[in-house]
Order: structure tokens, then sequence, then C-alpha cells
């Protein structure tokens, strides 16, 4: 089969690898349909992953079809047509029970980073009872399966970590620093819990304009539009914001979120932070305030299943391009530079 | 009467002052027959709390009997014996709404700070109704006040900021940084949830033979015992705490607490702090963790008067020393200098 | 001034009485805008409710202006505009602590009970700083005040007793049995959290032509579409709905939510009842399923006026016919003949 | 190997089965140490449940020896020391990913039931992974396997079905209808949360001096202490009380929580019905009560297993007889002539 493979820092590209098999009782193999690209591959390009190894197969998300299962496996045959989580999950040790696949201890984040991953023609999943979740009959795959692909990461990462995490309730008001593909994905997932300000702050005006496609009430330009602080205050009555959900993953946006929660609020961090960063506990030791971190425990997507299905969610949205699997290196391209192809999420589609 | 009155850093003293009268309709005045001391109040001694002006007379805790209400105040008459919140409340504001009397807008803490305060034979208590509490009836006042006291402040904190927002759940591992008044009442409201593991640091060995009287499973004596951090890992199995409780207020402690904790886990900050802290974003932000802040709100205490009146905390082991009113300096010594006197709360009685 | 009186079972009428003052240090008398009916307004004139006597005035919900205060009142001044809350709340009780000041013990529902009620160019409200809330002053009054009068009592009912109670969330399923007023309300207010399926059941195919229009998913002709509860199975998968919510308020719909009902759901009670009904708990008891029930506690009311201000609710669809007070027994022929006149809420407009 | 079989109503022995094999590769089989005996194995001797066929191998608790494991099996091994819940979980079906798998599709209670069970020498145990629980290494075997071994059952269903359902919290009151095992389970295990009233009302003084010893705080005899509501009042200064779980599955039971339960209570059932009972709408529509039923869903056994290791719950009292395997007849015969023998729950132990 055809496999996109990392061959160390800055290099990568389409090998040829045989396919995989079924190596444990639980495991699936998944024939891919569509794929996608995250932020996390690009940082494994540059080197920044130990954990990836050279001659890994990249690639955590994507949907497709059983192509074979293990003697354990029992909610899934042949033919199924599934969504991939990011997060592989055994359902028993430790982690699992209470409720965070994410530390799975045989699991979690595993695919495209210590076992290979689906951006491949065919790909092993673990553990695949509890990893893997149909797409639902009625859907017209034609239209949706761009949609569905976005419940393999980006749409519980924003669910969970942002909205959830960030306990967005009806008359909630929400600030969402960064504008790229999760920070749109918190954007349209904070939605679901009808808050009635919905600010984005970015420094991309093509970005921000998305934002305000997708729902957001208010946006603010990052270094054109004056003070964010004094801006957000002025919004918010002075009070600061119930919810601010971080997706950028550096120190200064992070900080930002602490001048940017008002009292009893939540800062509910998304971004990959790659350093330390201030606290100002002399400021917020009073405040009522919590801050959450969280990687994404999937444990949401049969529910995200159910709301795309209905229509509750505009993930189409974020699927800007559409790529062949033989030009993947195009689509690493377009969603790499995506300040000049305006790219969010790309779709890869398989023969 | 007489009352303590600050004169600046450093300068304080008893001193005649006209006995407080009802000013607005929701007023009471209130005759003590306890008060207590405060760390905080021994930061404005420091200098350290600028909102506290010259001529203030200090404390926000304490019990007594109504001398007199205003016309608006329904729930309180001339003899009840009530507990006085350090937490004033109107009930009706933005904040009190949402269950956070601690930023009310014409209250929060404004006894002993930007309004007269409890160290005094008599105090103005505004917002009476929902700022006072009964006194049950069937309490042995002469052995139950000096516990009932501890409701002021004491007790609503260290459940409130530390063992409510710290989501400690039977079963659960418990890490409290610091064995002060507070870490030590931390201790006790910590077991109202029945966890397994309650692990006391602190650097002094007095203090934490007093933790594991009040129901610590394990002290470690930072400094002497070792690697703290190794220490708290091998009794959780690796695992880190479930909650960390920071009940110092500085840097060091914090950043501690962001070691210890577990994935999962909640670092409830209950320390007073004067400066900024690093958070660890590169180590916890995958980690699925949550940080809180709170001025305690003094919602609790209804429950915890019941608690008490019930047996189930022994708040009374938290009063180590008495004094009179006319000694009331040197209450404040013995607190000043727990090191020497080993003095955990300090009772002071009126006649 | 004028006021709709009670006179006895069937017999009512507006008289003349003298304006009322305020009484106790933390009253107000509001001069009313505009007032509505409710459902329980008619079961007072039928004789249903023995605690209001005979010259009695009626009513419990409204919005207008302060006209006075008494000294104890802080939140509200001279000239405000406010909405008028249908339960009092003196914020310091028992019930009012634990955030029920549906059952306060010296407020709880009295207006047009134990106390002259909301139909009356004015009213009279005890413990008004807990009791009203601020018209929001951006609000465009002319096109929004009819939508604000629902926040007096059916918003805050179909949000606390239905949609919160019921626990929706994204994603879920709901029924809504009964198509009235409050059940309309429910399909409203349950919009907020984003559920798949929303089912209403009702004999009235003009209300289930409202249903649909105000978001239903699907409606339910009971007598005429055949078997409910084999349709609702259909809907679900055979599953049942996640949420059932009861809203009539007789024995005959509260068993059918029993055969509504899926494994992990919750029955919510809005239903006001005057008989017992069977439970078969020989099928429930281990359907893991909850029934709540719930008198309105109105402590949504700021979150409401939120949404409302936001344009998140639309409230104004519950307001279908107008009146000026002096035709106020008109309204109530409307209101109490809604087969006929299509009635849902009535608006009554003072000059 | 020897099994104790159903042959029909009232008609159960010891009789030689071939030793079970793992069929799936998800499968155990299990070498028994202890098993117990459960109401419900009563009730099918009695006939009453008819999905148990002639010929089944009765029980489903039990802690023994993992025999063999099929290839799908990662948690447990050969040797391994296991608790068996009643409750076989598959971990990926529609109710297992919401947490109840009481009502697995593959699973549930189907031990002694649909399935051969744990009273005998060997057991094979579906979905092992998710379905077992490790012993800990450090727990004294000798003393403390009577106290595990109410981990399969009855301590999870007190806890879930009781203790949560029916949100105990600290300083709350609780009434336990019901001092049969599962009932003083409950007493247990809603210390766990430190409610400052836990009265518990039967008709039998001795099971009433075991929940005395327990830690209830109040026993009421029915039929000898005159009126139970009007006592229960008393207790809770005529309130009712927060929390009333039935743990007895008839009508009038529950009818009396019904009168014992305060406004904003939770009435928690517990027992096994096997008809309907009345609900008092009428009294109950305006009181904010939640009615909860449940399957045990053993999701709380690590949570269980911890707490036992702590010694945080005496588990061990409610083990007051012990037999050989081969006596199982007679174990059957004090349990189910507990009047005479009080036993609670009896312990068989196989060589």
């Amino acid at each position: 089969m055809k496999a996109l493979v990392y061959h160390g820092q800055d290099h990568f590209g389409i090998v040829e690898r045989p396919k995989p098999q079924v190596t444990a009782a639980t495991d699936a193999v998944v024939k891919l349909s569509k794929t996608t690209i995250c932020g996390t591959d690009l940082h494994i390009l540059k080197g920044d992953v130990p954990s990836v190894q050279h001659g890994r197969i990249l690639g955590h998300e994507g949907l497709g079809t059983i192509e074979s299962v293990g003697s354990g496996v029992s909610s899934f045959k042949l033919g199924d047509r599934v969504i991939i989580s990011c997060i592989t999950a055994c359902g028993a040790c430790h982690y699992c029970w209470r409720g965070m696949p994410s530390h799975c201890t045989s699991g979690g984040w595993i695919l495209g980073n210590t076992i290979d991953g689906t951006q491949a023609e065919y790909v092993r999943i673990p553990h695949a009872d509890t990893s893997l979740h149909h797409i639902p009959s009625a859907t017209d795959t034609a239209v949706d399966e761009d949609a569905l692909v976005m419940i393999s990461d980006i749409l519980p990462t924003a669910l969970e970590c942002g909205t959830m995490n960030g306990r967005i309730t009806p008359g909630a008001s929400v600030a969402v620093v960064g504008a790229g593909p999760v920070g749109l994905a918190a954007v349209l997932t904070a939605q679901l819990y009808s808050p009635v300000l919905v600010i984005v702050i970015d420094r991309d005006p093509a970005r921000l304009a998305v934002a305000q496609r997708l729902g957001a009430t208010h946006i603010i330009h990052a270094g054109a539009d004056g003070d964010v602080v004094r801006r957000v205050l002025e919004i918010t009555d002075g009070r600061g914001v119930d919810t601010a959900i971080e997706a950028v993953g550096i120190a200064q946006t992070f900080e930002l979120c602490q001048d940017l929660i008002g009292v009893g609020g939540t800062i509910a961090n998304v971004g990959v932070h790659g350093g330390k960063a201030d606290l100002h506990l002399e400021k917020l030791w009073d405040r009522n305030v919590a801050i959450t971190t969280r990687l994404v425990d999937a444990v949401t997507s049969p529910m995200l299943v159910e709301l795309l299905a209905a229509g509750k969610l505009d993930a189409k949205a974020l699927a800007t391009h559409s790529f062949k699997f033989s030009d993947v290196e195009k689509a690493y391209a377009a969603f790499g530079d995506a300040g000049t192809s305006q790219a969010l999420k790309v779709i890869i589609n398989f023969d």
C-alpha cells in the first residue's frame, strides 16, 4: 500500500509499505476513504515531537471501511463504515475507567505517533471496539463525510477541552483567543450551549471573517483594533468574560486570557504549549477562576456523530481544501502556509 | 466602647470609640463575645493591604449577640446569638445571584478592611440578613463557641476554596501543602468526603504532628524527608495526587503542586499570593488538570453550622490559645510568632 | 387605582382600590405597564386554590416602573424599569440559601395568592431587591416588553422545571407532552442546549403547528397519529427519549411519560397536578431514570434577561393577543377559551 | 466441577458440570475462592425471574483466581486475584459509552441469569477486561476477602443507587427505609459523604441494632415506635429528609418515602419492585424533589476497592455467616430465614 512516512526533520514522502494486519484479537484494519492533517503533524515534521521515530506513517484522523477485525472485536465487522478516533482507548485501565482515554495506559494518542497512522491506504487500529465509531447509515456520505472526519480530532478537542472544560452555559460570554482551525471549531461548539457573546481575537482578518461567519458576535483584530483587553471589557460591561478559550499555545495568549477573564470565569486551555507561562496569582488568587487543561479524550464522539447527523454543527465549514492522497504533499503545503492558502482543514481523499 | 485600631504599619492598639449604630435599614449591630485573628490581619499590620486606612478597627471574625437591628432586617432580632461571616453579602447583586458574595458589589470582604471590624466590643454588620448565621440553640456554648467562631472564615475557606474547589471524592488522594491554620482546616474538611490519602507537607514538625492528629494519613517534613515529589509519587503508585491544596501563598509551593498533581487532578489554591508563579503549561497542557482560585464566599456556613452541631468536624482543635480582649496584643504576639507559641487560631474573649 | 379582584368562584372584576404603599423597609411599589394571565389564575377562578381569599387582587406576572421603595432597598430606585418575578425571595431563609426561593419562608408564590397581585395599576413587592429584575436599557422596549414579561413566570418555569431539571444536553432526544403555553416555552428553552430531537405531543393540531414553528423536530397528534408510544420509539431507534417533559398536569400524561422515557432518562414534571398517578416501578426500578418536580424558583431570571436581550429566545412568539387593562375580562375569556382563540399568552397593557 | 444449579421453582442443588472454557477472545475463566448469595437468588428460586432457565448455574457475586484468558484480554493474566462484578460490561455499546453497563447490550446482569454464574468452582466471565477488578496485593486476604466480595454487588448497589443517586452531601439528613443487607450497606456508604442524620426505619429490632452499630444516628422501629412520619419530622425540625433511600421494594415503603422527603430532597429507589406504587403528584409537584431508579452499574468498583483497602468502609460487618460450598444449601437456608438466623450476607468458601 501507499503511505506517507516521516523520515526525520523536514523529510517525509509517500512510500510503499506492506498492508497492515490484525496482530491482536482486539485490532481492526481500516481502509481509508479520507484523512486530514493536524497542526501536530506539522510539529512532527519540524522534529518537535521526539516520540515519533523515523519511518513512522503519519496521521491520526480519518474515516473509511473495516477491512478485517480480530476475534475479540464485537462492535464492528467487515464492510462497516467507521470514523477513526485520534485517541485509542482500551476501556479498562485506570484512566479509561475514569473517563480519560487520552491517558490510556495502552492507548491514548498513539496513531501516527508511536504506531503507524492514518495517512496511508490502510491502518491498524488497536482496541477497535472503543476507538472507532460507526458512520450513521442515513448520512448523505457524498456531502457529509468531509464533516464527519472532523470527529476524529478537531471537534471533540474543541468541545471537550474548550466548550465543556470552559463550562459554557446559556447566556454566557466567551472569548476565543486564536482563530485557527481549533479556535474556529471552538466557536462552533460553544454555540451548542447558547452563549450570548462569542468574542474572537486573532491577528488575521481573513480568519476573523470566518469566525464571524461561523457565529462570533464580536471579532477583535489584535494589533489593529487597539487594546484587546480594554475592548473585551467594554463589550462585557467591565466584567470580563465567563470563559476564555486559549487556542494558540504560547505564553503571551495564555497570559492575555488572564486579563480577559471575569470573576468566577474559566480559562480553558486548548493550545499545545512548548514552554511555561506567567500565572498572575497576585491578581487571580481571589477571583474565583478555574484554569483547565486537557488532551482530548474523544468521549464525546458519539454525541458529535448525532449532532452532525442532525445538522446542528456546520463542521463542513472547517474543510476548506481537498486533495487526492497522491497530492498529500501539496495538502501539507497548503495547510502549512495557511496565511496564503487560507486553509483551515484540508481533506485528503483516497481512491 | 473599646476597639483594636490600626494606626499604620506596625502600629495598633486598643482605643475608645463610639459604639456603632444601625445606619442602614438592613444593618445589625452585634455585641461581640468572641473574635479571633486571621493571617490577613498580620498582613494589614505589615502595611501590605492598602485598602485598610489608618484608624480602621481590625477583624473580620467573631460571634456574639444582636444588640440592635434596622427596620429591614427580618431574620434576626434583639438578643439572638449569631456568628458573623467574614463576607458581607447583599444577596441581590450580579455576583450574589451567581453564588459569589465574595465579590458582592456592596459587600464582600469589607469588615476590618473598608469598614470597621470585629475586634471591638460592638460591630455594625451591613446586609445582616445574609451576612450573619444563627447559633443553634442546642449547642453547648461553653464547649463549642470556640469551634463556632471558626465558621466566620477559616472553615468555609478550607471547605470552599480547598475541599470543594479541589473536587475531593471518596477514595481520592489529597496533598495539602502547608500546615498552617488554613492548611490544617483543609485537612479537617477534606475528610468530609472520605479521601483515602491525605498527605500533608510542611517545614514545621510540630504542625505536621497536629496534621497527623487531625487525620493526615502521611506527613512529609519538607527539607528533612528528602525529595518531596518523589515521596508523594511513591505514596500514590507513581500517579500523583487527585487534589493538591496550596495553603501557603508563595510561588514555590504553588509550583510544587504542579509536580504533585496527577492526570485528571485539581490544584486548589487557598493561599493569598503577592506575586506571580511559573505555570508549566509545557508539562500540564495535556494532563487534564484544573487549577482553581477563590476568595471564600461563605455560602457553606449553614452546612458548617450543622456539621459542628453534629460533631462531624473537630474545629475546636484549631483553637489553641485563649486571651481576654484586654490582652489582644498578646494574642497578636502569640499568633504572629506561631513557630514559638505553636498557636493555630487564638480565641479572644470579651467580658 | 383600578384592580382585578377575585370575589369567589367564577366571580371577578375590576374595582377601585387604594394604591398600595411601602409597608416594610424592603418593599417596593411598582406601577404596572404590562401584565399577563397564567393557567393558575384560571384555577383560582374555578375555586381550586383555597389559599386565595375573596377580595384578593389577582396576578403574579408583569413589568413596570418603580414608584417608591423602602429604606432597605438598595438595588432599585424611583423610575427604574423592572420585571416582577412570580416568586418573592427573601434571600436569607433556609430555602433561599439552598437556591429554592419557591419555598422561601416569607415569600415564594405569594403575589395574587396570599397578598395582592399584579393585575392592577400598582403592586407592592416585598423583598424587592431579590424579587425584581432590571430591564436592560438597551432593549427596544416597543418591540420587546411583550417578550420580557414572559420572564415573570413562564420562561423560568420552562427552563428550570423542564429544561434544566430534564438535564437536556447537546445531542439529546426530548419529548414535550402538552403544547400549551408552558409546553411551548419548554420547546423554546430546550433548544438552548441543542438537543437533536424535540418531539411534541398534543391533541390540538393548531398548537402542534406552533410547536413546529418554534423548533419541534417532530409533532405527534395524540388521538389521530396512532400509538404515541410506538411513534416515539420509532423516532428514537427503539430507545425512548432522554428527557420527557410533562406539561399538562394529569395522571394520564404523566403515565405516558413513563412509557416514552429511555434508559438513563429524566421525566421532568412541569404540570400542576391535582391527584396522584401510577408509578410503574415494576418497569422503571432498573431503568436508571430520574423523575423531577419543581415549583419555579426564578433563579434563572438574570440569565433569561441576557438571552432575550441577545435575541436567543423567541419569547415574543408566545404572546399572541393584546388587550387594554380595561378589557382584562376579555383577555381572560380569550385565554380561557384557547381552543377557539388560539391564544397562548395574552398581554394586558396599562395606559 | 461442582456447581449449584437451578432446576425450576424451589428446586436446586449441587451437580457435576464440565469446567467452563474460554469461548470468546475477550473471556476469562475464574476459579472461585468465595461467593455469596443475593436476594435476587431467592427470587429466582421462587420462580419470579423468568429469564432464568432450568439448568442454570446460580450466582453473580464472587472472587477468585484467573484460570485462563482469551487472546483479547489484556488486563488480566493467569493467577491474578480478581473480584467478579455482577454486571458484565462490553465497554463499547451505546449504554457503556454513557456510563450505564447495567444496560450493556451484550452484558448487564447476565451471570446466574442468562449465562452460568458464580456459585460453582469455575465461572466464565465475558468481556473480562471491563467486568473484573484486581484485588489489591497489599490487602490482607485472610481478613479482608469477606469484605472484598461485597464489591461484587451490594456495595456498588448501595453506593450508586442509594448514596450517589440520593445526592448525599455533608450535613445532609438521610432516611434509609429497610435495614436488610442492602439498606445496611446504604447506611455504610452514606457516611462517605458525612451526613449529620442517618435515620433507619425497619420492623426488625435486631437489624435496627445493627444499623445503629454501623452508624445510624436514629432508628425507628416501624409498628412499635408510633407514627414513623411524625417521628422523622420531629428529628428534622419539621422539614423532612434531604434523602430517602427505599431499600425494601414494595409500594408501601416507596409511598412512605414520599411522606418523609423534604423540599428539594431526593428519593433514591434501591428496592426491586414487582408492582406499581402511587405517586402523590398532587403533593409533590411543587416540592422540588427528585425520584431516582437504577440498576447497579458497578462503575464505582475501583473506588470501592480503594476505600476497602484503606479501611474506610466496614464492609466486613455485613458478612455474618460462613459456609463451605459443599454446605451451600445450608447457606441458602440461613440467608432465606434471616429473621431467625440474623444473617446479613453469607460467605461461601471454596476449598
